[in-house]
């Protein structure tokens, strides 16, 4: 039954742009080309091309949301989310998620070849925003996929950043806003935590100051980053209700400092060095860099003034045991939008699940976000009826 | 006037027991010794030898609490809280703290010369439970300091654990106990903010499975590791107010992965480094190790079970903005102590600063303190007095 409501098998499609002479230009001034985006899309454009969803992936993600690439591959991030019949319907919307720049998972980061060189960038790479991200995610659509309104744009945490940008930066061509479990700024311990992570990489005698592509990764440091980054994911009581002070396959802690003596370190230690399996270092680097800097209050003197163009509407969803991006963020953003008369719901879910509760299995954040999409496809084909009038009985 | 309320200069005392054949037996069977205990005392013990104010220290701390070793030396880490007319007032009571076993600030440790080797111990060192410290410390009172009876043992953080430790170890030792900012048991967050710190040190090239006495020390891995800790003695409500998103002496973000961006990354480096010129790796794993082991509740089969034989009155206090060691853990403890009859008084003192509030300059918990000392002081010569009764407008 499970395999009924997949997309099936996906698979990542590549596009190149920004090719010199006519490179990006980021936001510190530096010019970044050619850029390779890795983007999926599940579903079908409608002839009127009004029914696109984009997903903005999260710290770790990339473009593989749903479905497998193969018959024994893995589910994307948000296969949970979308899929036919799913919160995000793919038998009613085209789905679109590419991933970041800076990133590691087909788009052009730091693991990338530097055409001057022909060698990965390392640190060469330039500094990347969430409005870099947000550019580069625009040129995929109106560049590649001929695509210049966007019905919803949907994320969570760092996607819900890009969120945020994506009806700052392009106002005439977002119909509604999404951002879950997001903030506009991280607050003075979420840049800490990122920090300590940071530390841990540069700490590494393999990170080589980011020119270890050649050689042994610094896993150990990356792993240490994502272990903390973790528990800033999870919550106090989730924690408390999975592991405890449950022992790692022991009767008696072990008075020494070799195996796990608790099931949350082996857990931990486990998600660390699964982590360093699949994430560049140096792109773990280049990220949380861009999340710490996003700040469109200070970019503008005020988040209200930073919204002044916006012209979506929007929904905005916390999780109340979210204590990396706590609720009181994303009111801020509430009341900065409400501030310029957008229209705005906002609702904070119960979850004991801490940031992460985004990326479970959530009956309400499923209903909340298939009924607000459901609903603005309605009110755009209704404005786009030929009568000029609401249709009776209208869409869907 | 500072000066004069302080207790002036101070210097550390040592002692030295446990010489073989007569080593302590640590908990987990094997034998340390000889064991050095470094303290400081002030005050006076009085000729009925019932004014000792046992003060246990921290994870960071030393026996260091009040005064200075010389005029320009550093004041001890509680000298707040313990001098002339202070909340410890040292005219009235005889205060004593050693440092812990493990540790490395004069007392046996892992930095330690190992007499089999006469180099230090590193990961040859046993590891010490908070039941070993409170034996040491015991071993300190009744051996060398001619005290059988403790009006008063107090503490906050792992000194709280120490405090719990005392009545259950030496029930006809202590007339009262003071755990601040404490818990019976480290919650499976602590556990894993313990265990990023560990790995942050294993992973240092430096640390060499610990024997790195007469090399360069793992410090980049030990800053790392207080870093993360230091983000947890916080709140995130302290953070925002004292760092906010604030840039390091700079106008703009500097797009790079050189020097600190935002006040709050410099502050953490500085407090990592500083860390490490006043702190050994090794004693930072085996008392996290301490930390996440002492369960007595696990021990004994409920927490209940384990005060069973407490004979002393408890004042327990914990704070609201502590979310390291957070007030439900305090309640767990004082519903323990009521099933058994302990006269227990609870108080959950209101404060922005997170975990190390207890550190801080706060006049409740001062005036909570000698309260609950003088009151304690007055039943304990009442008791004593030659007519049996209570004295008339009796002690203090």
């Amino acid at each position: 039954m499970a395999e009924k409501k997949s997309v099936g098998i996906v698979e990542t499609k590549y596009w190149r742009f920004a090719e010199p002479p006519d490179e990006l230009v980021l936001r510190s001034g530096v010019k970044l080309g050619p850029i390779d985006i890795a983007y999926e899309t599940y579903g079908e454009l409608s002839p009127e091309r009004d029914n696109v969803v984009l997903i903005c992936h999260a710290l770790s993600g990339d473009a593989h949301v749903a479905g497998k690439h193969s018959p024994d591959g893995e589910v994307g991030w948000w296969d949970l989310m979308v899929g036919p019949g799913k919160g995000i319907d793919t038998d009613r919307y085209f789905v679109v998620c590419a991933n970041v720049i800076g990133g590691c998972k087909g788009s052009t980061g730091p693991s990338s070849p530097d055409p001057k060189t022909g060698k990965p960038y390392g640190l060469e790479f330039p500094m990347v925003t969430v409005s870099d991200m947000v550019k580069a995610q625009h040129a995929l659509l109106t560049q590649h996929l001929g695509i210049d309104r966007v019905l919803i744009v949907i994320g969570g945490s760092m996607g819900g950043m890009q969120v945020l940008q994506w009806p700052m930066s392009y106002p005439d061509m977002v119909e509604s806003a999404l951002p879950v479990a997001a903030t506009s700024r991280l607050n003075a311990q979420g840049i800490a935590f990122d920090e300590v992570g940071r530390q841990a990489i540069y700490g590494d005698p393999n990170w080589r100051r980011g020119a270890y592509y050649d050689q042994t990764p610094p896993n150990h440091g990356l792993a240490v980053a994502r272990m903390v980054a973790h528990i800033t994911y999870l919550s106090d009581q989730s924690m408390r209700h999975r592991f405890g002070r449950g022992l790692q396959d022991r009767d008696e802690v072990g008075y020494d400092f070799g195996p796990a003596d608790f099931k949350v370190e082996s857990y931990l230690r486990y998600k660390g060095v699964s982590f360093t399996e699949r994430f560049d270092a140096n792109s773990y680097l280049y990220i949380t860099k861009a999340m710490d800097y996003f700040d469109p209050a200070a970019d503008h003197g005020s988040l209200a003034e930073a919204f002044k163009g916006v012209r979506a509407k929007f929904l905005v969803i916390s999780y109340n045991g979210d204590w990396l991006f706590p609720t009181y963020e994303s009111k801020a953003i509430v009341r900065a939008l409400l501030a310029n008369g957008v229209p705005t719901t906002f609702c904070e879910l119960p979850s004991n699940y801490g940031h992460d509760a985004f990326l479970l299995d959530d009956p309400q954040l499923t209903e909340m976000i298939s009924g607000f999409m459901r609903h603005t496809l309605r009110e755009v084909r209704e404005r786009a009826a030929p009568s000029g009038g609401p249709a009776p009985g209208g869409g869907n």
